[in-house]
């Protein structure tokens, strides 16, 4: 009767207890599948936002000209180098791609729990500043290659796009891809808002 | 016996009602305690940025300086009209300045309601826009104004700023006061990202 009684107290217990797990676990995926696949759509983005802000960095890190003809103390050429508008753009589009490299391991661990609200959290606030110095590198630039392709006839300034051509469209190159960068940046954004709202 | 029978049955109902509505009032306020003190920060917040915005764009707007001296053709004077760049930085601080005196109603339905979300979202979706004009103006302009400082040698642009020092100084201050608003709208975009966030 002891152990009768024991098999017919355990039996309900330890087909109760999967079942309440089972429910539990079923509610939480259901409720976390969008929350997942907005982690796994967040990872893709961050990967596209690598090349772009890579691309954007090494075109410009490898933009230079020098011109065919030479006088007898001087060489035309110009770099990156040159204009230290430049120079910031490639360093700063280098710590995006490296913030954008290091912060992979807190997109994966979203979409292995998706319903950690920290990860996502920290995300959204250093995207936030990556993406004000993204936007400050690709707006100086552009305003720069904006003078170099037009000139400013009430400063003086000549557009240096005429001798220097190749130049010029590599680093229009390089502030196009980190444009490019800022629009996934502001997406990533608006999913981790999404994302970290009580459902 | 009736009517004793339906006021012992009245009075418990009645002093039992207005005692869950207190708990439930309670513990709302309880919660939505910091929620509330957020959306007042927030607004406060908003009014400095509004304040920081209009500035930028009026000094830039009221930015032009005629030198003293002049030819028989020709008058030296500059002006933010002078550079594309100043132009568009005018216009964008002033379509941000705009904005956030348009999300001011929001900012103040998220005080009246603490844990409503869709004001929060809303406002934190155009921020992170707004965010990213401000910072390209912001941007754009203070490369340009490097350039009218210390000009350049290898472009062969020479800086502006020794014959048009009351014009610089304009320009420098405008630049500063939308970088403020920029830190400003940081801000704004991390208290609305702890604040939608479940508790």
């Amino acid at each position: 009767m002891r152990t009768g009684d024991s098999t017919t107290v355990d039996v309900p217990e330890s087909s109760a207890v999967p079942k309440g797990k089972a429910t539990v676990v079923t509610v939480a995926k259901q409720k976390g599948g969008w929350k997942r696949g907005v982690a796994i759509f967040d990872f893709i983005l961050r990967l596209g936002a690598i090349v772009a802000a890579l691309a954007a960095a090494s075109t410009m890190g490898t933009s230079g000209e020098t011109l065919p003809f030479f006088t007898q103390f001087f060489q035309f050429q110009a770099n990156y180098n040159d204009l230290p508008t430049f120079q910031f753009f490639v360093i700063a589009m280098a710590i995006v791609a490296g913030y954008l490299v290091l912060s992979l391991p807190f997109s994966i661990v979203s979409i292995v729990r998706p319903h950690a609200i920290g990860p996502r959290l920290l995300l959204l606030i250093l995207d936030t500043v990556a993406l004000t110095l993204n936007t400050s590198a690709a707006a100086a630039a552009a305003a720069i290659v904006y003078l170099a392709h037009n000139g400013n006839s009430n400063t003086n300034w000549l557009a240096i796009c005429q001798q220097f051509g190749g130049f010029c469209q590599k680093v229009s190159g390089a502030v196009v891809a980190s444009f490019v960068s800022v629009v996934v940046f502001i997406f990533l954004i608006l999913l981790s808002a999404l994302a970290i709202r009580r459902v």
